[in-house]
Parts: structure tokens; sequence; C-alpha cells
């Protein structure tokens, strides 16, 4: 069991013992503490080990020159410089506020950056600005298009932050796929079949093999087949992928590069590095901020009202699990998985960075 | 079969005889027609009669003072004053695009609207621009929340629209829930079941029966159900629903007025009308135009190679469908389903409109 503290301090001491400054050490820390915190495990601790072995393969610029290279009063393309996702995706969340906060609205796409961790995080910095804040990424191919069974799009990822009044505010963080490719690993560590409407195999069949995607096989878009709309799942994937990539100049589809080191950079490429985008909008350039969040919270409650499903206790209102959980986790600390503590272990020892295992 | 000419000119011919201008008739015309010609009758002459009733009612404003409530560089809030959504819509998205000329982008929530038809058209209103368009609304509810048995949404689409160079735009239009309304009422009428995952009867259990709206049940969100992720619907649908309608003023929700004369206006409102919400970015605001372009080429090209799944002959474009329904309608002529002929003689004899039925 950890305390929030203690794994924010040792993920900022690692990341200063690999080169960056502490400014930038706190901004990664924050994010991968934030993962933990909000019930994302996934994003969290166990990424530490992927973002080392990049570092040790020489693919992070630890020192990074995350620069605008375009912009217009409500727009911008960040260029990341090989950093660290998180460095470069805050950077990059940081100037859209800036461009809201003058023009009503700012968007930034970014380019040569890496695994930013959660997509919610930077959707959520807007709203202490009263700012709806929007967040996605591409991410390395493990998804195939409606029809197809070429891996040609990441998980994808799309968060919108809503502010609210007296409610918590709105946050929808979720994958354009109908799970997150963790789902299938444990499954598959368990033993377990998972259901149809996930992955498929290597000719297009439906599988129910967590396992599936070693054996040339695909994970599948929301809707998960064409009959329920699997289409529309491609088409939310494409617009990230777009926004994200075609937009900054960063590769796009499958060309985007593996967030892992033990997967090698591929040959091709038509951008650089992996693509993210950013939006915030100032709730006050649509209506008096006072109004807005009343009217959040009136939609907000209305939504609570919901009659449940029979066997169901209510309406889950986006980002409630998320922030009970961080409540939950704040107070109790954080369990992790032997196998993360281990690896964790393993590199503070490398690094000379303490932690108690 | 009737030409796209003739169904235009019916169509504006019987908006004037409502007593819209014709500059707002012609407007309307076009979304009705180009609902037909991409293939998506249930948006087209069919809606007509749906329009007149509101008329005959008093519920639609065919001399509307449709104006900007509220405005900064990049956003603004435009009052439809009770219009005929086409009329609304359209001053809507034209205005993002003049805010998107100078401000990079522009973005418009818009209230007090109608049923603006296929979503679709006002994110393609941006191409011609050289920007990327984009287009949502909220409709009356019909669709649950994950985990309720209350029909809070409406089918909620999001449109996206892409320019490319050589190659035809991307255009993504969807409803946020797995099958468009229209398709039950397709499978009531020929007396087959659906799938599950579109439906769920009034305790919130799966059901294939197309017709269980009519006994309690509710539409499902993009997922179907929560194993494949129909809270990733949900969320869609709510972020469409607050961009329309509280951003705007709005109505959200449940109380999201009827866009047919059959059901009674609601004793409740939180808002005015049904509300939109639009979006346009230059590409140049990010990217060299012609260099977006080569690059968006590239992404359709890339996705286009995808290896189709066994049984499937390629992967589909976003828009590539509608565009070929268009090409192949515009020569051929347009058929429609003799009970919407039957309606639309109805009407031009009572407004007195030709009409060869």
């Amino acid at each position: 069991m950890y305390t929030e503290k203690y794994l924010f301090e040792f993920t900022r001491n690692v990341f200063m013992k690999m080169g960056c400054c502490e400014s930038d050490a706190l901004k990664i820390a924050e994010v991968f503490t934030a993962a933990e915190l909000r019930g994302i495990p996934s994003h969290g601790m166990i990424r530490i080990k992927d973002y080392y072995q990049l570092w040790k393969a020489g693919r992070i610029n630890v020192k990074p020159d995350v620069r605008i290279v375009h912009e217009t009063p409500s727009t911008a393309v960040v260029d990341g410089d090989g950093a660290v996702g998180m460095v470069a995706a805050n950077r990059s969340m940081e100037l859209a506020i800036e461009k809201a906060a003058k023009a009503g609205t700012g968007w930034v796409s970014t380019r040569n950056s890496n695994h930013y961790g959660i997509a919610g995080y930077y959707a959520m910095m807007a709203l202490k600005h009263d700012m709806i804040g929007l967040s996605m990424t591409n991410a390395n191919p493990q998804v195939a298009p409606t029809f197809s069974v070429s891996p040609m799009l990441g998980t994808n990822p799309i968060a919108v932050a809503i502010p609210a009044g007296m409610q918590p505010p709105f946050v929808a963080d979720f994958a354009t796929t109908p799970i997150a490719r963790g789902k299938l690993v444990v499954a598959e560590k368990k033993g377990e079949k998972v259901p149809y409407g996930f992955v498929q195999d290597k000719l297009g069949n439906p599988s129910d093999d967590p396992a599936i995607l070693k054996a040339g096989g695909s994970m599948l878009t929301l809707g998960g087949d064409y009959v329920h709309g699997s289409h529309k799942g491609f088409c939310l994937s494409a617009i990230v992928d777009i926004f994200s990539a075609v937009c900054s100049g960063a590769n796009f589809g499958p060309f985007v590069p593996p967030s892992v080191a033990y997967l090698p950079v591929l040959d091709e490429k038509v951008g650089e590095g992996t693509g993210h985008f950013f939006g915030a909008m100032r709730i006050d350039a649509f209506q008096d901020a006072a109004a807005f969040k009343d009217s959040m919270d009136l939609w907000i409650t209305t939504f609570r009202q919901a009659k449940p499903a029979e066997g169901r206790e209510k309406v889950i209102i986006p980002g409630d699990p998320e922030r009970e959980k961080e409540v939950r986790l704040r107070a109790e600390g954080i369990t992790l998985l032997p196998a993360v503590v281990k690896e964790m272990k393993e590199i503070a020892e490398v690094m000379g960075v303490a932690f108690e295992g």
C-alpha cells in the first residue's frame, strides 16, 4: 500500500534521474499518480518500465524544446520534440487554455510526442479556468477498421470535461473501442474467454480469445460488429487520428510508433512521433458562467434522477466512478500489483532512487 | 421516380406557401433534397408532413429573426427564434465559418430551433472553404442512459467533414445509437425482430421487439450493453446534448420538444426549443492547406488499402456510400415510398402546390 505522495515522488525522482528537469518531472509524476488514483492503473505505475526502456533505447528526449510551430488566434500546432508525452501534452493543453482566454476557444494539435497517459487529465486542466476541456490522442495500431483485418488504429481515446456548479464536473474519458487493451491482458492471464464483440481473428471472424492479437487478430471498434454500429466506432477513432496527426503532422494510423521499447521503431513514417489534440472552450464564451453552471447542475441532477433498470442502483454520470475512487484511494492508499512493484524496485536499484518494495 | 430538381422545387414551394421567404425555402429544400440524394430518406420527403403539421399547429415560426445573442472571436450563441431547423442551422454554420476565417476556428451553439435534417449537410458546408466542419444536434428523447429505463436522450448525431485533395472528403455522419430510429419502424412494418443490443423493455431487459418503444421500452446508446461499452455511447450522446443545449440555452435531455405534431408540447421546459452545435476549423490554422490535403489523401489511401475481412470487399471510408448514392440518384432519379408520395399529394392539394403523384 502506497500513498499518493510516495508514488508521486518516486515517479518524479525516476524521471529526474533520466535527465528531465524538475518542472517536467513533476508534470509527468502528476499524470502517472492521477491514473492510479482515478482507478486506471493500466496508465499508472505499470508504464514506468515502458518509459524507462524507451529512454534506455534513446527513443525519448528528456531535454525537449517543446515549441509552437504554427498558430492563429484560436489554434496552434505544437512540436513535442520527442518529449515524454505528459510534457508535450501539458504544454499543449496550457496553450489551448491561453488561447481560449483570449479568443473564446483554443485548439492545439501536437506532433512528435509519445504516450501521454490518461486523456482525461488534460481535459480536466480546463475546469479550474471555467472552461470545457477536450483531449484525444492516437496510439499504436491494434484496432481494425470495420470490414478489415488490418490493425490500423489505436484505442484512440476521447476525453471531455465540463464544469458544473454545486455538482461535480462531467468528465467523460473513454477509448473508442468496446474495452481497453488492458482488459484483454487480464482475461488472458486468468485463462478466461472474453465476450464476442471485442476482438476478431486474422480472417475477421468473431473471436472470444483474449490472446488472439498474438495470432494475427485485432481489436474491434466501439459497436463491436457492423450490425451494432462498429462503423460509428471506426468514424470516431478515425476522427481522433486525423485531428491528432493530420492536423499536427504526426504519424497516423498504422504508422504511429509503439509506446513500448520491445516493439521496434517502424521503418516507414509519415510524420513525427505520436499525435494528440486538445481543446478548451470558455463557458462564458457561450453563456454567463454562473448560468452555464446552474444549467449544468440541472442537467446532472436530471440525469441522476433517471429511473434505474431492474437490478441497477442508479445512472452513473461520467466522472462519478473515478472521482469516488480518487477520494477513497487518497484516504486508504494505493495498492500496486506485485509484478509492478517488482519492476519499480528494479528501476529504483538501477537508477539509484529510493523505493520500499 | 423524381428528379432532384423536382423534389427541390416542390419542397421550396411548400415552405414558401407556409410563409417562408424564398431564401429560407431554398435552404430548407436543399437539406431535404440532400437527405434523399445521400440515401437517408428518413430525413427527406417523409419529414415534410411533420413540418407541415407543426406549422399548422403554430409550432414553427416561418418569419424568424435568427440572431446572434452572445459572441467572442471564435464562438457565438444563435437564437433560432423558433425557425425551421434548416434555417437556424444554415445561419449558425455560416457564422461558424465566418468566425473561423478570422480566428482560425468558429463554434456556434444554437437554441430555439427545430429538427434540422441531416447533420452531415452542415458539416459539409465547411469543405468548400478548406475547413473541417462539425455538426451535432439533440433530439426528442427515446434513448435511455446506461443502467436506466428512462428515455432521456435523442439519437443525437455527430457529423464531421474533413477536406482532402485528390481523394473525396472524409464525411462521418452518425447517430450515437447502434441504429437509427427509422430501422425499428421498418422492422416493425415487416413484422421482423431486431438483433439484441438496439432496444430494451420497460424494465431494462434486452429485447428484440422493434415495437417495444410503444410499450415503455427505449433505445440503447452506441455499444448496446454495458459490457460492450454502452456507457461510452452515453458519454457521446450526453456531450452532444450539453454542447447543443447547455451551451446555447436550449432544452436538454428529456425536455427537448418533439419534432412531430402528434406528440404534445411538453409542460416543462428548461430552455428554448431544440439545440444544435456547429464547428469550423480552417485546415491552414494547423498546416499549410496543400500539405494538409496531401496528408489527408495519404490517410484515405492508406485506409483504403486495409486488408478486407473474409467475405468483405473493402474498407469503407466515411462518406463513400453516401457520395456514391448521390451520383447514382442524380443520374437515375429518386424513388419515394408510396405512403410518402400520398402525403406529399395531400399537402400539395391543401397548399395549392403542383405535384405529380
